[in-house]
């Protein structure tokens, strides 16, 4: 019986790859660098060649349903073309689908990779199969993923879920994507660690300046013992989540906002700020509406999620 | 052949009812006064009366699809219930659809008065059949209706769509739900006029204190002609609906964003006014996505958005 499905979450550094049961297990896995610089069709062939390997070792290939890959980027979900993605120069219009069905004989289906932990949410996470969900990834950037009435929010051009980019402080600070006080600009790791950076003089004692690499878990640790600096910013960090859920509450009424990526390690802590001052930004008719939650699948959220995209096209 | 509808529109003060052929023409149309305080039952036989009357009047009875009602207050749509409405003290769960099947012998479906606006410009619009559209309505507050593919945005309790309590500013001004800066406390024609007369004492000469009854319209009058409070209090309206609208953009990668209700009628000045600001607020990639429009139903919309829910649900 064919009941397994290949994850493939493809990274800018390394691509994981695995083989996933029904129950979000998984039987197999391996990592590769992913190596950008050698260009799409050398990238493309090396993680197919490591799915036959797997596939093969295992003698599964009658056991799997399909391959599905998160990629970061802009995606046409329907064709299985990545057409552009920052980190991927030479990406452009590439038909991702097409070429792995070539070269491994599975149907494979792709999705954004935010799109596709929202479905690893939906196909193996503590709210399974919650028909709203509202997730965001916490890493280098804030990616969002919507599922609506059962489907993924997608748009017109299929650019929707850019959660990361609703304005939370109309005058704070610069954005990548060039607007300012984006959520992305005060909650993602990148951010907690440059508001630090950012505030180093007039805090030059802070005990997060005592890390030899300061990251957002340093902020966080450092914040949980009282340091006035760390405080500040997760205080902003959180404070900024909480009024950006309040709207995706207001907008999507979800069963459950889930957060996952980097920041979410920051665990109970993380969650009991942002759930302390949610309320003073919800409607109380929407209070026992929803909950919020962080992801329980972390490390292997990624290939999960990818693996998850087959399971829910075939839903 | 089965092709017209009744479309009606409920509300505090009066109710509109009207039969409407599916190019959104209006057939025959009669306005009654809600008279609320008589209670949900007499309300709800009245209208009834007025709907037989007038399809009987023109021999339509078996022209007739179905009754849209476009409420105010939360919908439990697919039973057809009023749970509960603002400015509709004692109606708690009132099983409308299924009264007014009774007392007209045709199948009734409602939606928050919002979501049928949003449904109107699906069926009837310059955007009719868009699978992606954005609705707002700016007028007593701030109305949301979305279809994204298709679908109406409602969520896990039906409570969906509210556009209006996204916090724009999270210092900004009270909000009647009790959150602050909300874009209902910002834009909604409320809002701009006592934002206003807030600012009174600080110019006692502004060309707005020279109507007897100021308006949102006679703020934005001001504004064109260059008066310095009403161009004060539109900057600050219209720069929150550009951060607002840039968050929906971000969200949803729609068609289009339509605007309607009271406010809208200051016509291109308003759409011009934010049409400039958005940009600062979208991703370039965003840039040729969508269009933001004004709705062009406007006195009729809210029968004509009525009207739609039969057709929608019946597509």
């Amino acid at each position: 019986m064919s009941s397994y499905v290949v994850g493939i979450d493809l990274g800018g550094t390394e691509t994981k790859i695995g083989i996933i049961d029904h129950d979000g297990h998984i039987v197999e896995k391996a990592i590769i660098p992913t190596q950008v610089s050698k260009g799409s069709n050398d990238v493309i062939r090396r993680i197919a060649q490591k799915v036959n390997e797997l596939v093969d070792e295992k003698g599964m290939r009658n056991d799997i349903l399909g391959i599905g890959v998160g990629s970061p980027g802009s995606i046409d979900r329907e064709k299985g073309v990545v057409i552009f993605s920052p980190n991927f120069q030479d990406w452009k219009n590439v038909p991702l689908a097409e070429k792995l069905e070539e070269l491994t004989g599975f149907k494979a289906y792709i999705e954004n990779d935010a799109n596709a932990f929202a479905l690893g949410e939906w196909a193996f996470g503590k709210f399974k199969g919650a028909p709203n969900i509202v997730a965001l990834t916490l890493g280098t950037g804030v990616g969002g993923g919507v599922i609506s009435r059962g489907e993924l929010i997608t748009g017109s051009k299929g650019f929707g879920g850019e959660l990361g980019h609703v304005i939370i402080e109309p005058d704070g600070p610069l954005c990548g994507c060039g607007s300012h006080g984006c959520l992305e600009a005060l909650a993602s790791a990148t951010s907690i660690v440059r508001l630090v950076i950012e505030y180093r003089k007039r805090y030059p004692r802070s005990s997060v300046f005592a890390n030899e690499e300061i990251t957002a878990k340093a902020v966080f640790d450092s914040a949980k013992s009282g340091d006035e600096l760390a405080e500040l910013v997760v205080e902003r960090a959180t404070r900024a989540l909480a009024v950006g859920i309040a709207g995706f509450v207001h907008i999507f009424n979800p069963n459950v906002v889930i957060i996952g990526g980097g920041v979410s390690r920051a665990g109970n802590y993380l969650l009991e700020k942002i759930e302390k001052k949610i309320k003073s930004y919800v409607m109380e008719s929407f209070w026992d509406t929803f909950e919020i939650a962080l992801s329980e699948l972390v490390e292997d959220a990624g290939i999960k999620g990818a693996a998850s995209i087959v399971y829910f096209r075939l839903r």
